[in-house]
């Protein structure tokens, strides 16, 4: 079995991911996909940032538009228990080689810049600005309703490497592909939080940001959003979905933002806190694994990601392929 | 435009449709398709022949199977809305010279059997059992909870003549596609019972039924069902959905019984009881007409059919294809 | 049994209730609750009216907000077939007593002022302005995303003598309660267009309006609208519900506006089309038959309704009660 | 501020609350409620006891039923982290001045048995048997589609104390009532497993056990269930709701097993993991506390409870008393 044994006691604790920084071109279009269509509230912005929170959350944002010249990622976002985990993180990224900073963030504290095995950029705080709930002022609610950031997806040249660097760092693997032919990992899902997963890394062309999530209350919120965007111009951005993955059980939308970035609307997937909870294997070749109803997946989907700022992405050593939409 | 005029004083007096008949080569496999899957309550069997009733409906049934050597369709039947209209029906396709007769049906009174201008057998009644609800029986209700039975849709291979001949018998044309290139009727929706259609033409080779359609309370009763079909061995008899069409604003889910015959599973279309109710236009190009959102329909969708029987199909007049998925 | 005979050929052709003029003491807050926090569409306005209409509707309005010094209602509003229903109807109720005029209503073509036997003010029109479709224009959607207006509720002096009017008008009756004791009815539930009611009567003091009903897709629309009422300022304007009905299987909840004037949310009822659907018969003393799950009905909602402009109400014959909330 | 600050580093680790033992009157009438009508899974079942497991659980069970001469309350279960911490715990408990003893249990490793400072018998394990997943074995999901358990209830005599306890464990609080006129704790809801909370507290006559409440996955659920339990004779069972609840945002129904215990089914609170997460205060006298909509809760939610096996209840030491239905 290619997924390694959890690590229960980790160096450091973190609690969950916490938000993404994507550089968009345009920031007047990329509000209006964000607040407006999708319903995100925007918690600050100046002229060159936009801050933005899901509807349950009390941290300051879950993502940060940039005006940039051309799409990228910024870094990850986690958010650690203390600032002793800080420190700690620091000292576990040094001790892999990793270039480790502290820097300032606006509404943050102490925040460790890094990087993982691959050049991902990471960073980590214990502090964010706090905000007041909102999540019974139902006027504010629009869009899909979104309730919280739920997870990342990467492309990653290494799959089994890569799980192996988080599993170390304390992720815990929920469910995971293996590519039969060769035994080795193709995709992996991996939590702190409690659910299916914080992070996930697929097999292809990597590093690359395949899609950051949100949860949704229930698969008719997703439906809403199909009709809003089909009938405000924006068909050609719906990319996949509406479906249910056999990974995660969830009930999943695929979108593109206006730059490009790929966002998952995904909801009812299950509770992980169990320390002895098995990972669920699922086969490359099985085609319930990605779809365990809906179409497949298009070319796209499986293809195209968002550059890390300054990460130039290298071809994947394992070249099994899942089954594309034709 | 390509629309006749309504008959709003038309001769006769169809209420809704009513049933269909389908010939099944192995009734137990289509009763477990029919009650365990979709919900459809039985309310006869016997060894060549079971009655369903979807859970709001007090006629007797609303779907026929009946044990044949090979899949076919027999007559769609209509309730009209008393014995006098059954004689002037009588008269009104003599007239136009289809052939007809008075025949016996169990559970029905007397019954006209004739055909359409196509060949498409029909029966026309004004009395069947009637049954006790059971809509308030909620331990009855299973699979995706089908309410009634919604509409037919049939490959015609000359749209506008079918739609002259039905609008003639008082259909009302609801919505409609014309190809831009001719000018002619490519599709038409057409109703009775103050919904967006009791019957639907589409061009193709006919006369063919192209689906049966059951009207089922919210999407996530059609989300339900896709979880049931994609988890117990039916994930092949799922062939298009779930979507939005464009036309009649539905929720679709399109499903293939053990034979082949294809059923729709419907909701959220809107009232239509307006005799000034204006048809709404859309053109075969329009690539929002068929869904308003989801992936493009596949080619089994726009080719297959089920066979009325002792009727051979002819080849469309109108050449023009729509949008269809590679 | 006390309910008459269905007249299946009425002397004229009602196809269906259409609108309610509501006086109301403060058009800008009437505007805030109907069109901001119900979601209706406002379609036209003045200094002293506002026209609404729910998503899926043509025709130019489905409630007029009237300003006036205090709270009353105006015409219950309806749509005939065609212009020879109108003349039609003014025969019939010439005949039965009734005063009736032809006058002017903006939007309307010819309009037919008379009352029913008890005073009710009626208004029967062929034609109105008719609107572009919005129910695709999904951006538009607020609130409890209304569909449709689909029935008044009438407090009745005396049920058995307007079930007989309205029965002879060509409203079928679709479900009924006995009052056991006298075998009188206690209230029914009568219908045009093929829904459980256009319009039903309840033993009160009458004539007065118990409520207007908006249809909604779902529960969960429903479940929304508690949501924004209970944290936008309008809790005490909740004042039954949600629950589901015994009659007409509804899942419903109740709400006041500004001025006290009752709306009903209401869902998930069923088609009525046969004309020998046979009429569900409830018990007074059935605890199931307002309520089939949910609290008791308040004392308010049994008592407390709008009145008719100029027409004073009178006690009801009939002193049986239903069951009530303590 | 009556919230003791979380401890962010207790002696031991809970993961989760567990199961429940409880005992039934009559084994048979407890299944069909459990089973048929609720829908947990049956895993095992002996003469004298039924385990059962919602729909995403992969350990033994959630819900012991035994067989007993009355209704009670056996111990309320928890998960730990490991062995080391059950030793931990012991330690802890023993400090205190609870009594301690480990002990056998069906399908559990050893099993640490004691109790809280107001004596709700408590038991601890780190290893139950894992059972295959079913969470995608969509046949077998019935009434209320319960996907796992999701918290306990407990009157308690002494809600500043309990909190205080339970908060040394580890537990953290994610909202709370104050009593405004005493400054006091009237309630509070505490979590370890990332949700609103595992266990809380309410002010009464006790230690009783008040609930045991199961998340489902929407509303329409619960919508599901009542229909259900109206027409199948549990009616009476349905004690109050459907609402949403000011504390934790869940919309809930509380309904009655044949014995008398209390379950309330549970959906849409928020996610709690963030261990600088602030309490959310409400005053005892807000109505929208309890009720953010609904009708106000009856009399026997607020008096009645289940006993846990041998241990007598006292009355609360605070008098104060919220908004009760009259």
């Amino acid at each position: 079995m290619p997924v390694p044994k959890a690590n229960l006691y980790p160096d450091f604790n973190i609690v969950r991911l916490s938000h993404v920084e994507l550089g968009v071109t345009n920031l007047a279009a990329s509000r209006k996909f964000y607040a407006d269509v999708l319903g995100l509230q925007v918690t600050d912005e100046t002229a060159t940032h936009i801050y933005l929170r899901a509807m349950e959350e009390r941290g300051h944002h879950c993502m940060v538009l940039s005006k940039q010249d051309r799409p990228t990622v910024g870094a990850l976002s986690f958010k650690v228990y203390s600032e002793v985990d800080l420190d700690a993180a620091q000292k576990w990224f040094e001790t892999r080689g990793r270039p480790c900073a502290f820097g300032e963030r606006p509404y943050q504290a102490r925040t460790l810049h890094t990087s993982d095995l691959h050049g991902v950029p990471l960073e980590f705080y214990f502090q964010i600005d706090r905000l007041k709930p909102i999540h019974q002022r139902y006027e504010l609610y629009r869009g899909v309703k979104p309730l919280r950031i739920d997870h990342f997806n990467c492309f990653s040249e290494d799959v089994d490497a890569a799980v192996a660097f988080y599993n170390d760092m304390g992720f815990r693997v929920t469910e995971y592909t293996e590519d039969e032919a060769t035994g080795r990992l193709w995709a992996a899902w991996l939590h702190r939080k409690g659910g299916v997963h914080d992070i996930a890394f697929t097999n292809g062309s990597g590093p690359r940001l395949h899609h950051t999530a949100f949860w949704v209350p229930t698969p008719l919120n997703i439906i809403d959003l199909l009709d809003l965007m089909a009938t405000t111009g924006y068909l050609a951005n719906i990319e996949r979905g509406p479906g249910r993955h056999g990974i995660s059980n969830a009930f999943f939308l695929y979108v593109r933002d206006p730059d490009g970035h790929r966002i998952e609307i995904y909801c009812s997937d299950y509770q992980t806190v169990d320390p002895d909870l098995e990972p669920i294997k699922w086969g490359l070749k099985d085609p319930q694994r990605q779809t365990l109803w809906g179409m497949p997946a298009p070319k796209s989907w499986f293809e195209e990601g968002s550059l890390f700022e300054g990460v130039a992405p290298r071809p994947p050593a394992l070249k099994s392929q899942p089954i594309i939409a034709p």
